[in-house]
């Protein structure tokens, strides 16, 4: 079975929309995700960005945030503006590295939603404790975890590998063969090239 | 009948599959579609870039062209990357807006081809009226038309329009009732909007 990863940055606006629709359109296509949280700030900061493209150049961000309401609106999903934005999502990076499988799945949909659709404050343990209670996951022992020496080392880790990849922003997808999709209007045509149609048909 | 107004820019990367694609889908949307040549020099400078941004953060601008060649792949549309990138697209918005109706279209159209399909240079006149030719208009007419004072006084108010419209980038769609989607990939969003679709099931 074909395995994509979804690339997502807990800060990232779109990467709500994505997170919440990248399994079910994987399963109708027969294809394994593999979640993979990183931070776009370190990213950001190479190009001379020290916040958010979306609030460096208003005219993008304006339009940002009427696309994703309509996008919300279209999917059925709740949206209220997180404030400040963007949040602060390093530790919420790392405690969903510290899970594995389809407890960071779980996880990261969680804290998606306390944050966007809720406006809660992810960079509170107490936000993402519920977010871990939530999911069935002992919050105590999950937030102790993410923060040894090793997880932190292996959010660097992903970042840098994230950097090699030339991810330009987030949600992404990346192919076995190492195609990169950005965005969340690319999640179908990301999953049509892991699953080998596009492969097929137009190369 | 709808309208549904189709800003581009002949420099940009995106515009050249939208244009290709647009009036296609709007026929069966029953969609009538404005062109708008616009261009994003002055809203970009306003934001302190000089350059494309493509050009100004290669991460993004390496990402870009690989996308748009699996987009140009899946079209069934050749693609040369032009060289320099961007093309010096002044001349060619003058040309276009000089022109009226489907002459504007098809000139369009011809001028995305000769720059993204076969790498011509589209500041140079003769590219222009070749392009001209090819659709049935006298070249030398519509090019002194281009260069009229009036004329140039219409591109700089259809740029104010632009950044009255808060336009993103180019290309994009804005509806009757002032919705702006921006991006090859939102298209058929945005002409479902205009077709009255989605206004009525999503908001």
């Amino acid at each position: 079975m074909a395995v994509l990863e979804f690339w997502y940055e807990f800060a990232s606006t779109y990467s709500y929309p994505a997170a919440m629709r990248v399994e079910a359109l994987a399963a109708t296509r027969g294809v394994t995700v593999a979640w993979r949280p990183f931070l776009l700030g370190p990213l950001f900061a190479e190009q001379g960005w020290r916040d958010s493209p979306f609030n460096l150049y208003p005219t993008k961000g304006r339009y940002m945030w009427r696309d994703l309401q309509r996008l919300c609106d279209a999917l059925g999903l709740p949206l209220k503006r997180p404030d400040p934005f963007p949040q602060n999502s390093l530790l919420a990076a790392r405690v969903a590295l510290a899970l594995e499988g389809d407890d960071r799945a779980a996880f990261s949909r969680a804290v998606f939603h306390a944050e966007f659709a809720e406006g809660r404050p992810i960079a509170e343990p107490a936000t993402l404790a519920a977010a871990l209670a939530a999911i069935g996951v002992e919050p105590e022992a999950a937030l102790m975890r993410a923060q040894e020496a090793a997880n932190k080392d292996r959010l660097k880790a992903e970042c840098a590998r994230a950097k090699a990849l030339g991810l330009p922003g987030a949600p992404c997808l990346v192919t076995e063969d190492g195609e990169v999709f950005w965005g969340n209007d690319r999640l179908e045509q990301g999953l049509d090239w892991a699953n080998g149609a596009e492969r097929g048909g137009c190369r």
